[in-house]
């Protein structure tokens, strides 16, 4: 079962989740609940999606996370995960198959620092085109995010390796990577002009089975942004 | 070694971390360096402690750490880790003695969510004292930090334990406790009134060995904080 429509106030409660699956309570243009679609995926994990309606939650979803908060794991035997960090890392020790942590607890602490750096950059990605919208000068905030770009891809040029936690993909490149999905639709993508090695993570990213598997087309998140502008988010958008 | 006063720009730099130990750079009276201190006692790691003069750091200290922050642990073998559950996380990791964390998942998840709430109840612990003291009405700000306090009170009613994470403590009270050791040098102690069992809790808390060896008393904070207000923190106070 993968309903894909949301569920709103009032809808009828999803059943159980089956044995040997887990679920996933997410928002389709959410970036924080695609981190964990990206692990579901990566990993093989059998899942199934349930779309919640942000404007109008469902009581039995706050019943299962009163924070009604995107993205929420609920297992088989009722326990429930929220905060997408933990949700991500929650996966990545309870399913063993292709571990996108380092098993050293340094090699661990490594990305918990950098997502820790990265935490302060996504909070750019809604103040500069909120900004823009309001006619406010945003140079001030575009120079900050400049130098933030900058600094990840010395990061890539210090370590010489195609992604951050090393030649392969890991965790840290899954928890950044939905915002630099989003930088066109938020017109940033001219900040990668000067950070090469950062553009050609995306571009190795990009190539990525379960980065495939979660991305939105430029179009459709332009449809959904314009609804979400209005303040009437189609989160069904493009079913 | 254990030098207890404070290290300043133009300082000579500590040698090596001997083999066997882990260092620790503090400071004294900081609360989040505090939880690395916390879980250093409760383990009985080996470690040594170099305190830093926050307002005017040591270029050796700004080398291992750009961003200068304390709690920052530094091993015999040159990895430096900070942000302070990274530290603790990595401790409670590499020494297996005395885990503090769960051993499950759903547990390390758990204590985790636990953590991500407590997080947003520190910045009142600022914002109160900072507001009286200009003398703006902080009724708002106390009402909301009631409210916190007395979700915390019910979840440990409903738990039916002595700690947060069961019987005996685990880490996600070390992680609290900084802040409450603070309570009364920020004039909130009796906002624990309404709150029976984290009252209970806060006793059974200060005598813990771990929480003894690390605590200041009233009268040295106070003095401390007067330093502090006059934007002359004495960080060697009571030495």
């Amino acid at each position: 079962m993968s309903t894909e429509k949301c569920f709103a106030k009032g809808s009828a409660a999803p059943g159980p989740v089956p044995q040997g699956h887990i679920r996933l309570y997410s928002m389709r243009f959410c970036p924080f609940a695609q981190r964990t679609r990206l692990v579901l995926n990566a990993k093989g994990i059998k899942h199934d999606i349930i779309n919640i309606n942000l404007k109008d939650k469902p009581d039995w979803f706050l019943e299962r996370n009163p924070l009604g908060l995107v993205p929420t794991l609920e297992t088989a035997g009722g326990e429930v995960i929220y905060e997408s960090p933990i949700t991500c890392e929650y996966l990545d020790e309870v399913y063993p198959e292709k571990k996108l942590l380092p098993s050293s607890a340094f090699g661990k602490a490594q990305q918990k620092m950098m997502l820790e750096h990265f935490s302060k950059i996504t909070p750019y990605f809604y103040k500069i085109p909120m900004g823009r919208k309001k006619g406010e000068d945003v140079s001030g905030l575009e120079g900050e995010l400049k130098q933030k770009f900058a600094k990840l891809n010395e990061d890539l040029v210090n370590k010489k390796t195609k992604f951050f936690g090393g030649d392969s993909i890991t965790m840290i490149d899954y928890m950044m990577w939905p915002w630099f999905e989003r930088l066109e639709i938020n017109e940033l993508q001219h900040f990668l002009d000067d950070t090469p090695e950062l553009k050609k993570w995306m571009e190795r990213m990009s190539e990525d089975p379960a980065v495939k598997a979660t991305m939105h087309s430029l179009e459709t998140y332009k449809a959904f942004y314009e609804t979400y502008i209005e303040g009437k988010p189609n989160y069904d958008y493009g079913l």
